[in-house]
């Protein structure tokens, strides 16, 4: 009996890409062998990695002269990689900092040059992404730097920023790639770890324009220099390939369900059904501004605090799983990634609502 | 129907192993999620990652005074962390080349301070390693590295260099670890890859002693710092956590095992069945040094070079996989690491023994 799983991340995956897994784990497609066991030089894995590097190009539309690089480390190797790559001498990094990982991102990125905010919600402890009317970007502007969707802090910029220039933009997409259509050329870069909407930990996808390659720092490590990863098509050693292959088994899964559109009305849905119960609910509450709320994650809080522990025992209880806060801001949170199904949302709801009554 | 997989890595793993996961995939322990899906923060999750480190200690006797760290990037991503956490100004990292591997650690090294060439077998073709008492080590050394096992000329140092100095010694341990028991309390710092001995690609070892934690120069990325990861028992992100996991099944079927002792003597006697049969047989030869072939990766090649195409082939169809030699050398190899059986060398043994004859 599977439960109801809302975890930020690592996340639920669709069951029925756990079962092909299961179904193929010891000895895929009669080759002999697990996926796990290959060669990543072999024709069988090259395959499996090229498939699935083609239908994510399906599935988001990724022009050809975008790099699709598949790597390791997490977002956070990124906050390191992005300015090594793309930050050069008497270029600065520009920055939104709208939350815990952007402001990661943008701490990192002091190691390697000039780092420029251009806007920060800091002041109003993140409840809403500042206006992008209201960014500055400094002279000399690498790229701009900005967190589509901070998981922790559950909120969102919806619609891709238009700031009027050349400026490369630089997003991290990892709590919330997949979940709806994207332009990806309006992009110069867009990174994501995997372990929310695209597969198992240990994945990290990097989508690079042609032309932001070949201006890495020296001292950037081979292994996260996008120019000599994508001239090895990843593969400079050997990649974490049974992520990479259930990545692949996803991104089918999601090509089956109708593609990126009809995620975006399925998550849609989930959302509304969610927010929709909160708001009328006079028991539950989210801080974020209304027009900056977050598809993905879900925080909300309970009218008293003491209440927070008995709310996880009973929901556990009730087969939903990993309802708490990020321990960095307490309260509840619910992630309504793609695998997570709607009927998981109702059942969340109608929990909450005995909860709220017993409790209100 | 499973194949004998002599792989070099990603290697083949025992198959007790893949059927516990295989069993656990969609409900670990009656969870309701599968290990891949849950939070790295949380309880359950936790106690496999201790757990995983706890038998690692035991198979390998790692002192208190070392911390394990459990990583991502494989080891060539280790090849820029040694000398961005080791190598401080106007110190030199000596290195000894012994084939592609040491090679390529001595050369990303160069990157990040001045680096020494120790020893080199390079002149000779790397077909055996240089003797311990012609390695020279520079003044201000601030580390000695080299690579025990060359997974791809197939050449092993036996028994570990005494140098009757206090300069750390930093071994690449990703195609021998596991194999034989080792003093590691000799030793600065081990690291591997798992692909081999430990588990899935995607995992990288990291064992260093306390001592050499501080050092690390300040442009080092957060996720290769090691002092920053010992500091967050390796989650200053989300870990590769289902591959740790998977490295967790497959310590505790070491022990069960009997453990590296036990482990080493079926290493020997695999080592000592293939290479006995290559010398007798006046058909396949190995070009390596006697004293230093290695017992996990063993090259040989075929008399006639237009044989090599249906030695793979006829291999292939007898259930004998991945026997192509490294694209970069050619040839046949064989990789006899924990997971293969004797019974899988034997097989082959048989196999060569026929091929000999039809074209001898």
């Amino acid at each position: 009996m599977r439960a109801y799983n809302f975890c930020a991340g690592p996340a639920a995956l669709p069951e029925a890409v756990l079962a092909r897994a299961q179904d193929e784990l010891l000895n895929y497609q009669n080759k002999g062998l697990s996926v796990m066991e290959m060669s990543h030089r072999g024709d069988d894995y090259l395959a499996i990695a090229a498939n699935a590097e083609q239908n994510l190009r399906k599935l988001m539309g990724i022009p050809s002269n975008y790099k699709v690089l598949f790597l390791q480390g997490g977002a956070s190797l990124q906050f390191s990689a992005v300015p090594l790559n793309l930050l050069g001498t008497n270029q600065v990094g520009n920055y939104v900092d709208t939350g815990i990982w952007a402001s990661k991102a943008l701490k990192e990125a002091q190691q390697y040059g000039q780092v420029h905010v251009a806007a920060s919600s800091k002041s109003s402890n993140y409840t809403h992404v500042p206006s992008v009317d209201s960014w500055q970007l400094s002279t000399n502007a690498a790229y701009l730097h900005y967190t589509p969707n901070e998981t922790i802090g559950g909120l969102q910029l919806h619609g891709i920023p238009n700031l009027g220039n050349n400026v490369p933009l630089v997003a991290d997409y990892s709590s919330c790639i997949l979940s709806e259509p994207l332009d990806v050329s309006k992009f110069g870069l867009i990174y994501a770890g995997a372990q929310k909407n695209i597969g198992p930990a240990g994945l990290t996808l990097v989508i690079v324009r042609d032309d932001l390659l070949g201006r890495a720092q020296t001292i950037t490590p081979s292994l996260l220099n996008y120019t000599t990863l994508a001239a090895n098509d990843s593969m400079i050693n050997t990649p974490p390939t049974y992520s990479w292959y259930l990545a692949g088994l996803v991104f089918e899964w999601l090509l089956a369900q109708g593609g990126l559109t009809s995620m975006a009305a399925l998550n849609q849905q989930k959302a509304k059904l969610l927010y929709g119960y909160i708001d009328q609910s006079g028991f539950y509450s989210n801080p974020i501004a209304l027009a900056n709320r977050s598809i993905m994650n879900v925080p909300f809080t309970l009218p008293r605090a003491e209440l927070e522990a008995l709310f996880l025992q009973q929901s556990a209880q009730a087969g939903l799983l990993n309802l708490a806060g990020h321990r960095s801001v307490g309260g509840m949170r619910a992630s309504l990634y793609n695998a997570v199904p709607l009927k998981a949302v109702e059942a969340l709801v109608a929990f909450m609502r005995d909860f709220a009554k017993q409790h209100g």
